[in-house]
């Protein structure tokens, strides 16, 4: 009657997974600007140098380095001024003689045998086209040389990146309209009769699970929502798994769908089939791969749910489709309380981060088990405990990933 | 011909110009799955409690636990096991008299008189609708309390906090559909007649600003391109001023244009008008205010309009609207190379983090000034120098805010 669950460390879990997810995501072509914490899915190069020429990065005046040798205040060097002035983005025609100089505004392109620019604070403008230089100025001095900024070949993106503004900048300076992303989707299926029952609450926990995976680079999350229904549930994992990258199913804490679920996963076929991991909360936590693809089957409880994404889905997801996300915020502070989980198990415990008296300290937040979504909202930090420890005692220091601004406690 | 620039420090700027920002953003009510990294614009609290009746957190029997007083397995108490089960969500309408017990699911509610659930795996069942109990069981056990999940009246959202996806999952747990988040909103204009030469580059650096505000929770960001021209220039901004939340004018370093952004703005009778910012990139910023919005000058070179946003408009959104953004990564590094700034300036200098044999260094990549776009790929941090520091010296160590991997060297 009573099942036995093995419990499968993370690490096992993944290595086993990434074996078995065959599935490549395609790519989709996004105008920049929708590219934004997306994941990259080309490696991206420069195809241009920046500046592509000399480029001034002062107001004054082009000219050859040479001429300028030994100027001071006392004895300046006069050089003859040409006509014009080169403006931003400009290459003037000109070709700078001996003793000869132009004035250049900031971004404007050197003419041809100029190698500095002298600032115009150093120097001094004369009637009739001359002017006066009061300082030597050094080779490429005040200027920015052809590639300095970005250079022709240089990587800007490379596959699994997370797309940052600056990389947009550079592909579009390149001369890119669009970004190569992957096109990740998932379905979440909710399950529960009782939710159904318009009576009872929502099934709100999808609104964890879907604003991880937006903020996890995925394109499109669709919700629905089954009775504890075999078929039901077993026509909507197919679904996910044909059109979807990724199909979690939340929901079936219940003995009734607890059996419902895997039933349906296992009519499937899974190529793979892990029940239970050493996570807490959310050992129930059932890995399928189905078509080369995942299929994840979390509680319907929100912690249990975020622990589950957060412990096993995010490294899975590394792994597999060499995703490199950023890294968290992490802190460092002194335990208030015991914080304990059982040994051989991941611990994911909510914390409220404080300082006092210019210490910092972390409040573990217990209140209310897996179900409590209260120490989510309450806290600003998560304590993950590794599988060979046991926990941590008052006062010991632990490492908190942050994810709400620490509380400044005065006094 | 020269002019002084006196350098402001960004706490003086943000200081003034937050006396002169009187413009309240309107709210925007947002489906809930859209309102994820935005700024809520209300304070919302829970209005249920969570779970709304004693729930079951184990699959089980529910008991009075009075009635299972002193129960082992040798000498087990017997139950009379009423009709049916109480699924999840569900609240049966028996009464529990003494000695009686009904099965339960995870996530049922219990009965009226039940204070306990006692686990399956504590138990037997008899035939002729018998229960044997083989271990005593405390008042409360593996139950969740009305509330104690999410209580009525509970703090979910504060006006200014970022929007996490418990949040929305709290807010939907109580009823909301829609969230209302701040309608910021910004013009982008992009100056300069180079631009409008189809053999130059495009304004590139808009892809930082736009990404920067998306990621700052705005919801709409408007680019613009005018040429030099002051009459243009200062109908865009008026434009702005009316439209949006804040107008950036991204470019003018030129001297041409250096006289025409601020022409432009002086004509609409800032409020205030701050000229040059004590931040290097960055320091010919300049800040207005018109009509109780925010007019800002930065750079068109993409390094020192990052940093005008980084060191003045985040701290200038936070005080002025009273955003709570979450906190950055960071880290502690050695560096290996002297890090250097005038005094009296803020710092924004990007490096590369890397770990090798255990310790963690940072790389100043000093390459190329304020237009090397390169320095933000090549890096994953930045060094942020205080106003009353010179720099740091090579092997100092230092806070770095991370915004990408750390490189791990092996050996």
């Amino acid at each position: 009657m009573r099942e036995l669950w093995r419990l499968e460390r993370v690490e096992n879990v993944v290595r086993k997974a990434v074996r078995e997810l065959t599935y490549n995501p395609p790519l989709k072509e996004l105008p920049l600007g929708e590219g934004l914490g997306k994941i990259c899915g080309e490696n991206y190069f420069s195809r241009i140098d920046l500046p592509p020429n000399p480029k001034a990065t002062m107001d004054g005046y082009a000219v050859r380095s040479l001429d300028c040798t030994g100027a001071t205040h006392v004895n300046p060097i006069t050089l003859r001024l040409l006509e014009g002035v080169v403006r931003p983005g400009e290459k003037p025609s000109v070709t700078l003689g001996p003793n000869t100089c132009i004035a250049i505004e900031t971004g404007g392109f050197l003419p041809e045998n100029a190698d500095a620019v002298v600032k115009v604070e150093d120097t001094t403008l004369l009637n009739g086209g001359f002017v006066e230089i009061h300082k030597p100025v050094a080779r490429y001095e005040n200027i920015s040389l052809p590639g300095e900024e970005l250079k022709k070949g240089d990587p800007i993106l490379r596959k699994g990146d997370i797309i940052h503004p600056w990389h947009l900048a550079a592909l579009e300076a390149s001369g890119f309209d669009e970004v190569k992303v992957l096109d990740l989707s998932a379905l979440v299926i909710c399950t529960g009769d009782e939710f159904l029952n318009s009576s009872t609450f929502p099934p709100f926990t999808r609104q964890i699970v879907r604003g991880w995976l937006a903020e996890k680079g995925f394109l499109r999350i669709e919700l629905t929502l089954v009775p504890d229904d075999l078929e039901r549930i077993r026509d909507e994992v197919r679904r996910g798994v044909n059109d979807h990258t990724l199909v979690i199913v939340c929901g079936g804490s219940s003995r009734g769908s607890r059996d419902l679920v895997p039933k349906a996963v296992d009519s499937l076929s899974p190529s793979l089939r892990i029940r239970g991991v050493a996570i807490q909360p959310g050992k129930t936590t059932t890995l399928c791969v189905i078509g080369g693809k995942p299929v994840l089957s979390i509680s319907g409880l929100p912690v249990a749910a975020l622990s589950s994404m957060e412990l096993l889905l995010a490294p899975l997801i590394e792994k597999w489709l060499h995703v490199k996300y950023p890294p968290k915020p992490r802190v460092k502070a002194i335990l208030t309380r015991r914080l304990t989980v059982k040994r051989g198990v991941k611990g994911f415990a909510r914390v409220k981060v404080y300082r006092k008296n210019g210490e910092t300290y972390a409040e573990p937040l217990m209140v209310g088990g897996s179900g409590a979504i209260r120490s989510l909202i309450l806290g600003n930090g998560i304590v993950v405990i590794p599988e060979d420890l046991e926990g941590y005692d008052e006062g010991d220091e632990v490492e908190v990933e942050l994810y709400g601004p620490i509380q400044e406690n005065l006094s």
